[in-house]
């Protein structure tokens, strides 16, 4: 993209209401504008991160063989009524009349649909296991929303849901869920820690949340400071398993890591104290195995291999799409603005022109731009008529990982500069050799 | 994908209440399923053509340089009086309370949102030309929702806004985008004609639709049967040509082609006897000049180039894409199910094992499997214990163009079956001739 045809309006001064780093930086950085209280348009360079995020989830969930669709953001209150959340929910729900008077809602959560769908049309074991998800858009009737992104009204989120035959199975989708949910927030350059939560409305008993540690964070963590030097890596784990799956359920979360909701000071003080950690943390994540909450009084039921009516064990599982975003910027920012990781930046390089205008500084971007171009790179080059410091600053504050600086007096010694956003370091090279670079830096992302 | 792992589920019944094929189609296919009037889920074969749609409506969006975004589906009643549309737009928006007693509407379309955030941030002639789009769920609160996602109230439809210095220059992005919406039609195999038509709510004197003919649509349309000939195909246009795009649009509206709202009963007697045609169409898109209309009223003006402040120029352009998938089964079916092209396909062949847990078949289905997806092809393989006729049931009904059989008996042979859904001919090929010829279909799709 050629920023002279692009939308990027960044702000130079910080908006006033905004109290935390990633709302100012969203702003300023232009990939957001509130729309109404909570309510937020993703301008260009914003949505194109959401599109990022929301990829990388489909990826991961396909790849542990959940199967995706798509549910309406609208929903009829009367499978609310069935559940018995209706009534429950609160002034959280934003309740909607229709023109012919008929209550409907906007779902803040999708069980009842589910569960609708699934009684609707399986009733053997033999369609077993079964994992549908969307990533849709939900609403939740925040009295206060702030934060931003972070604690909007309109939210996008990946949620899924598990139907199994027995408990066993639904907790082996449970943990197969944990495993994609550490893969995919570290495909993100997230490190986000699973830790034993509360259910609160969903329900059920079994419930970790995953949480980013920082200090805007909403919630107080504790945990034993061993627990942030496990990774899963690059290890391939089978999501048929139900031993490879229940193993790293295991590792994660055999060491003390809990919210102020089920913090145990007994147990937390039982860490040796040089481990003991009190800290903050942004939920981005949770997971939940709630058996037949919803499956007993909606009689969603299958057939057993001994030919009795069983209802089926449910468990519901989300990701908190757009949040993650906030989450991401809480965590990798300076005063500058934005430091992406590379496996989520909306563009995988700038290119700064220093001279515009000259036609070998312009010669040598348009080549820049094409060679990244055809090697399947997405770079962002400043085109426009300005000082090379306001388009440092723009650079800076939108957070490219890199950037490749070309001006008329390196291009005389035949380099062009390569800087890392993250560490501030520069190097010369020749054209060429900054393109290649940049290619093997993105080649396994 | 193995249909063993997938969630499809036909219905052997016609569904009572679907009067057209395609409401019909969607149904048995499995690929929605309603969750209150008018509102639909889309399950996994029907989320999967939508992305695909989607897809393609991206793709040919950012080739004629039109910046993605998003915007939210609820909107404050604020920007509506502004523009004077609140009172207006009647019974058919949907119009909210929350928690706090403010009115909120869920957006039916954007402009007042779209004005809003240009006039926020662009002050000057020199960001223009700017065209914005997205591709986002919408609600019309229609009184009698009818044919399935043909007119349904949620909807997913892609809206895009140009804004212009100049009538001339909004003229030239209306020109593109009647362009790129003919591309992105013929790219999924459908012929959607532009008709001049009537503005309605949006307002404007420019406006044409794109309408595909159907014996199920809901406009009458009337026009010169050479209209149909013309065709975009594979020329290569220049978006940023004047020139090349008016001369597009000339060409394609040159010939009598409207809707009942601006038939013209004279001119159309004017077209030679045997050329004239009366018949019934699907509205598939829409595009506008309005001019200053939303400009003038929300203050969206920039700085020309003599320091004077102008109202912008603007148009709005949608394409009704869930609603496109019911006019692509409209267009392309029979007794048997769906047919669907090459372009939109939500899988590229079929793979039907005859002896499903015979080692020989197996292993060449598994073969198939594997060669295919090696290629970036993604085959539905019907792996279930099944029947072959339940099996082939299934493949007409869902419509992949292509199906690969596979059975012991060919296999003797050396051969598996190739045949096309759309001709029902079949041929025999070894299994490698086989894949090479479905990897040739698709490599320009």
């Amino acid at each position: 993209m050629r920023l002279s045809r692009y939308f990027l309006p960044v702000l130079k001064e910080t908006p006033a209401d905004a109290q935390i780093a990633s709302h100012r930086l969203m702003l300023r950085a232009g990939m957001i504008r509130q729309a109404s209280a909570g309510i937020y348009s993703w301008l260009p360079l914003g949505y194109k991160v959401l599109r990022r995020l929301e990829q990388i989830v489909h990826e991961e969930q396909q790849r542990a063989g959940h199967i995706p669709m798509l549910m309406p953001t609208l929903q009829s209150a009367d499978l609310w009524r069935e559940s018995g959340r209706y009534d429950d929910y609160g002034e959280e729900m934003l309740r909607i009349t229709d023109r012919h008077n008929r209550d409907m809602l906007y779902g803040p959560t999708n069980e009842e649909l589910i569960t609708d769908i699934f009684r609707s049309y399986v009733s053997s074991y033999k369609s077993l296991p079964l994992t549908l998800y969307h990533i849709q858009w939900k609403f939740r009737d925040e009295i206060r929303p702030r934060f931003g992104v972070m604690r909007g009204r309109e939210f996008l989120m990946k949620d899924g849901y598990n139907f199994d035959l027995t408990k066993e199975d639904a907790l082996h989708a449970y943990n197969r869920h944990l495993v994609s949910y550490l893969r995919t927030y570290e495909r993100m350059g997230l490190q986000a820690i699973p830790m034993r939560a509360d259910s609160g409305p969903i329900g059920g008993d079994d419930t970790h949340e995953f949480l980013v540690l920082a200090e805007t964070g909403e919630s107080e963590v504790f945990y034993d400071s061993a627990v942030t030097d496990i990774k899963l890596g690059s290890r391939d784990i089978d999501y048929d398993s139900v031993d490879q799956c229940k193993a790293v359920m295991e590792e994660f979360t055999a060491l003390y890591a809990r919210t102020d909701e089920t913090h145990d000071e007994a147990a937390f003080n039982a860490i040796s104290e040089d481990r003991r950690r009190v800290a903050r943390g942004i939920e981005v994540g949770q997971i939940f195995y709630f058996g037949t909450k919803y499956s007993e009084p909606m009689g969603a039921t299958v057939v057993n291999d001994k030919g009795e009516q069983v209802p089926v064990h449910m468990g519901s599982h989300g990701i908190g799409v757009s949040r993650l975003i906030g989450a991401l910027i809480e965590a990798n920012h300076d005063d500058n603005g934005i430091i992406w990781p590379e496996g989520v930046t909306p563009y995988h390089c700038g290119i700064v022109n220093l001279k515009q205008g000259d036609a070998e500084a312009d010669a040598a971007c348009d080549g820049l731009y094409k060679a990244l171009t055809d090697a399947g790179l997405d770079p962002l080059y400043d085109d426009r008529d300005e000082r090379a410091g306001a388009k440092f600053a723009t650079m800076d504050l939108i957070g490219l990982p890199w950037r490749i600086t070309v001006g008329p007096r390196g291009l005389k010694n035949g380099v062009v500069e390569l800087t890392s956003r993250r560490t501030g370091e520069s190097e010369e090279l020749s054209p060429e050799i900054a393109v290649s670079r940049i290619k093997d830096i993105y080649k396994d992302i």
